[in-house]
């Protein structure tokens, strides 16, 4: 274990920076020698970021995709598949906490799945409460709760000040995904 | 160019996540094929983030360091030469500009060179406006002038909510550089 005590951090807020916060980080920490898991929720990798997560797989982190996409961007899916897929991905990552082995833990969008309803915020909040001593735990997503941001020992807003998106340009792959 | 036209990105603000965002961006976009180039201002690669810069060069950015300090840190430089070394960068990387070679230019901290008069707002702004159209362009750091966002595309305000440092937490190698 690499800290004595990990610490709980959230990036939320409607500005650009959230995830590649939380790849940036799982640079720095498998630089320092960190047994780090990135996990993402509601991405199909083979659309969104599968060459970023590639990246952070070469330099040495476990990445696992739960709930691989968003009913709201794919009219194709089912919401209770994903509610379904949110659980399982919650119920899996307790076990990955239980064992100990890494150091850092990154859950990409996981507070989309409580905005967005397809997790209660109190299974999220269950969750936290498992974390143990060691791990730094990383959460993202538009929308975080008071009740988790209580939790959290580090938050973010990333503030939108300015994004192209308001102008009218879509967004780049390499880029924004 | 992996891009007709390259956007010019501000990650501002008080909270965590400024050069962490940069350096997702850059793994990111290097995930696509994408040239990158990241340079820092006054940070001490061999204190402070030397771990994640090889984790960038690995995954082939060419990595360069300018202004290796800040006297507010350091009481043994001398602000007149950093300010001489701020220059230095900015000349060397206006000709790495114009050579054409890289998609996307990361400038971490270069707010800090303006904010902390080691550089004058007007060479920076004057420094912007030379971006080939292609080039993707990152500048980070606390305290964007109103000028420096008039020119962005993209302005994230990393707005602090909750940070450990405020309950007497210490940085921790690994997690904050």
């Amino acid at each position: 274990m690499k800290n004595e005590t990990g610490l709980i951090h959230i990036y939320t807020g409607d500005g650009k920076g959230k995830t590649t916060s939380a790849i940036g980080l799982a640079v720095r920490a498998l630089g320092h020698g960190y047994k780090v898991c990135y996990t993402s929720f509601h991405k199909r990798p083979e659309k969104y970021g599968y060459k970023e997560i590639q990246g952070l797989e070469k330099l040495g982190a476990k990445v696992i995709c739960y709930a691989k996409g968003h009913p709201h961007l794919d009219k194709s899916l089912n919401t209770d598949d994903i509610k379904k897929e949110c659980e399982e991905g919650l119920k899996s990552l307790l076990d990955i906490m239980a064992e100990g082995y890494f150091d850092m833990l990154i859950m990409d969008e996981i507070l989309i799945s409580v905005r967005d309803n397809f997790l209660i915020e109190e299974e999220l909040i269950g969750f936290i409460k498992h974390k143990p001593k060691q791990l730094e735990l990383v959460l993202t997503g538009r929308g975080a709760t008071h009740a988790v941001i209580e939790l959290a020992d580090y938050t973010t807003e990333m503030k939108k000040i300015k994004h192209p998106y308001d102008h009218g340009i879509t967004s780049r792959e390499g880029i924004e995904y």
